[in-house]
């Protein structure tokens, strides 16, 4: 690895680090919204995506231009086609999290109802998986990422008992109906995040491991209910 | 473009076609598990996924490879780039399709509910939507690939019609909730699946046209209700 290669990659490790602190700010805030029934940062969160979406095309064409001056192989190569694809994943996060905001916005216009009481705890582990993930990329550390893919069967739970509580809300209140699928939606983004991270973790551990876990979850461990049919995943 | 490029190139894209038509499929069998109450189906949809995911491993390689031996540069090495987006975007138009499928799985065990009106409508213009990206990809086809996201406007309006139908029908039978969000959430994993058909669709206007559409959507043309705050997209 030259020394212009290794300047050039930590610049645009920095770029993701920052990217992702971004995503976490906008998920945090999305979700303020939404229990806070606050519009008018609903329409903020909703409103500063362009940056997010600008610093996605950067970060694009200076991986490109990476490609193209340093013709990197092996390892190295691998580094920048993974920051490619967790370019990309972090501009869909962003997307889901401005997805959330305008579930947020639409809940603020609706009737007052209580906020499931799981949706903090997800929002949080939510947000750790964001950071540790892209930690893990940076770091190169396998098994911080392996936590990140364990810590997503939490968030899954969490989403699954929101879901069941929504439900319980909807059957007893048809007038509540239209606010119970805004949270509904708002949890189900909320978990594609989490998806997300996830990705981003497994291509951490193929990286460093050179094995594809991607689509062997069962080389992490046992996992209790993952995509088993009929599970109440929505 | 030496020969040898040429056919590596050539080699790729058609795999990418070959993924893009397993795809098509997949999301039409999901859909009619769901529409037929086929729970067998679903399942055979839900195992099938390991041979998509083996194929975007491999495409993936079949990329690294032709970087790190052809060192393409300019449009050769964006061409190389989207292919690996566009193996991305395809990969999670499989998972979606298997999630369709896994609500169609929990769908059929529920009592029966009517399938709301829009929904084979919605399905199809998503299929249109998937073979044409790709196509429009490999012919660099920019006009055709401004059609694919136009028709994504149509697919969401779909979408809206199937959620007000199906809240139509939670507020008067709160015995089939659960039976309406599964058809709500698959309804959703659809719109997603023609995103990210849109998504390929606006990277090839900017290979073709050197012109970023994909986060500056006005540049198509003017979207009627394109994220606009509290509309009923969920």
């Amino acid at each position: 690895m030259t020394i212009h290669f290794r300047r050039d990659l930590e610049h645009l490790q920095q770029r993701i680090l920052g990217q992702a602190g971004q995503v976490e700010q906008t998920v945090d805030r999305a979700i303020r919204a939404l229990t806070e029934r606050d519009s008018q940062l609903a329409l903020q969160v909703m409103e500063g995506d362009n940056t997010i979406d600008q610093e996605e095309n950067e970060v694009e064409e200076e991986c490109l231009k990476i490609l193209a001056l340093h013709q990197p192989v092996a390892v190295d190569l691998r580094r920048i086609a993974a920051i490619l694809k967790i370019n990309t994943d972090l501009e869909r996060m962003a997307d889901l999290a401005v997805n959330i905001a305008e579930r947020a916005h639409a809940f603020a216009q609706g009737q007052p109802m209580a906020i499931p009481s799981r949706l903090q705890e997800m929002t949080d582990l939510t947000n750790i998986m964001v950071r540790d993930s892209l930690d893990a990329f940076v770091r190169m550390d396998a098994a911080l990422a392996r936590r990140v893919c364990r810590l997503d069967e939490q968030v899954d739970a969490c989403n699954r008992d929101i879901i069941r509580e929504l439900i319980g809300v909807m059957k007893t209140r048809p007038d509540l109906i239209e606010q119970a699928l805004n949270l509904f939606s708002a949890s189900r983004h909320l978990e594609r995040i989490a998806d997300h991270a996830t990705n981003i973790a497994e291509d951490v551990v193929y990286l460093v491991e050179g094995e594809i876990i991607r689509h062997h979850p069962e080389a992490l461990q046992p996992r209790a209910d993952n995509g088993k049919p009929g599970s109440p995943e929505r």
